[in-house]
Order: C-alpha cells, then sequence, then structure tokens
C-alpha cells in the first residue's frame, strides 16, 4: 500500500509518499509544497493544487491521509485549514485517491504509542520507523510522514482486530 | 461588469450571476448546487467544483464574489466554510477570473444601506434591486446574488470618489 500523508497550509503544504511493502514501511519521497505569502489567495490555491496533483499522479498512491486538526479556539485558522484541507481533498477526489483523515491525538497515538507525545517525539519515532538517518525536514513534511505512517498504523492494527476475530 | 456571486457550504453551494450593464443590474441566473449530505467528502467537494467550473465556462464571469463569513464562535464551521470557498476560489483561479471576499456586514450594508439589517430584508432588496417579482429561492441563491450586488455596488462607489477625486 501507498500513502500519501499530507500535512495542510495554504502558505505551505507539507506531503510525505510511504510504502507498506516490506518489514517496516519506507519513504519514497517527501517535503513541502510552499506558496508565495504575497500572492492573491487564488494563485495560491491553485499552485498548491497543481503542485499536489503533479506529486499524485507521480507516485499513484492509494489512499490519501490528511490531517484533520484540533479545533477549538482560532476559527481564523481553522478557516485557513479547511481552504488547505479542501485542495488535497480535491485533488485526492479528482485522481480517484480514497481520502482519510486523522486527527493530531491519533497520529501520535499511533505514531508515538502516546497521545500527549511532543512534536519531537513524533519527528524521532518518524525517523526510526522510517529507517532514516536523520529527522525529516521541514517540520511540515515530517508531519505528513507521520500522517502517512498513521494510515498504515491503523490499517495494520484493522486487520490484526480482523484475523483475530475470525480465530 | 459580469459578477458570479458565491455562497460557500460544503452541502449547498448558492450561485448568482448578475450583470451590470444598464440602468439597474440584472439576473441572468442562480440556483443553488447541491451535494449529498451522505457522500464522502472528496465526490462533494468535486461535485461542488464540477458544477460551479460549469457555471464559470457558461457565463464567463468577470468577478467571482465570496462571502467571508464572520468568525467568532464555531471553528468547526469555519473548517467547512473554508473547505467550501476554497472550491469556489480554485473553480475561480484556474478560469483566470478576480475572486473577491466580502464580509455579511459589508453585503448588507452595500444591499441593505445598513450592516445590521435582518436576513429578510438583504432578500427584499436583493428582489427589488433585481427588478423581480419574487423574492430569489432557496435562501443560499438570494445570498449569492447579495454578494454579486455587494460587488457591484462596491465597484460603483470606488468609481464614484475616484471620479470626484479627479474633479
Amino acid at each position: 500500500m501507498r500513502v500519501l500523508g499530507v500535512d495542510p497550509g495554504t502558505i505551505r503544504m507539507g506531503f510525505g509518499v510511504v510504502d507498506d511493502g516490506g518489514e517496516t514501511p519506507s519513504a519514497i519521497d517527501f517535503g513541502a509544497i510552499t506558496a508565495s505569502e504575497r500572492s492573491p489567495i487564488g494563485e495560491r490555491l491553485l499552485l498548491l493544487y497543481q503542485r499536489l496533483n503533479e506529486i499524485v499522479r507521480r507516485y499513484h498512491p492509494e489512499v490519501l491521509a490528511v490531517e484533520q486538526p484540533f479545533i477549538n479556539k482560532n476559527p481564523r485558522s481553522a478557516l485557513a485549514i479547511g481552504r488547505a484541507q479542501a485542495v488535497a481533498i480535491l485533488v485526492a477526489a479528482a485522481n480517484g485517491v480514497a481520502v482519510h483523515e486523522y486527527t493530531p491525538a491519533q497520529v501520535k497515538q499511533r505514531v508515538a504509542s502516546y497521545g500527549a507525545s511532543s512534536k519531537e517525539q513524533v519527528q524521532e519515532m518518524v525517523r526510526l520507523q522510517l529507517g532514516l538517518t536523520e529527522v525529516p525536514e521541514p517540520d511540515d513534511a515530517a508531519d505528513a510522514l507521520a500522517i502517512a505512517l498513521c494510515h498504515i498504523g491503523e490499517t495494520r492494527f484493522g486487520q490484526l482486530v480482523e484475523r483475530q476475530a475470525k480465530g
């Protein structure tokens, strides 16, 4: 299974492509798409859409996993995250790729086995799980890889439960 | 000038096409695009994108005016509105159409001359300004027409100020 993790932002959008073929998952590509802060919103969203679309067409992921942030206090940032998520969701839908959403707590729980882990702990676990020599940069890319690993962990867990239920 | 007003929602997206050619503005088309509440978010956003894209290609508006809601209390609805706005903004950007955002207070001020007008007052003013026999339905369509009229009002006001400044 190939998963594209996306950390949504309207200025910078992190992405991470992870394969779950062998014993351990492996990072195929990761990075961040950056739009100019001074561009009009239309240009920015279109650039993010086009670049993310290129990534989907290059790597053909089966799933796009996107962060669904914990929303409490800041409605203005919720609006911006909603816009960035929509870009990722539209790219997925236009390419027939399934979309899964995960909260930061789910990502931390799956990747670092603890829902209240620090950002640094999660990044270190991303590095270890993917067998990388250094923590992926920028942060948005590390977050995107964590979201992809979260989906892989959820899927493996689901399969395990299913096998055990069947005896 | 032809303006496409959009009232953004991820279930129902109101639209209204208004021409500002003659003495008074005229409604060319209006309505609401409705996605199934039970569809996955990807299908929903893609449907809204495709239908709105058809409207832009049919009517070739010069401007897409979208509501930028007053955001205070409900971050969850802010996220959903952000997603719906992104669909409209992406359609505009992909077709080279300029995007303008207006708050509900701006729309009320421009269309009903009073920032705290009721929804009914605004709808009645939309009906009068467009010379319609009945208030446009559904509400989302009336709201979208109000947003288009707001942009036309803003533009006329700007031109008036400019002419007066030149003497």
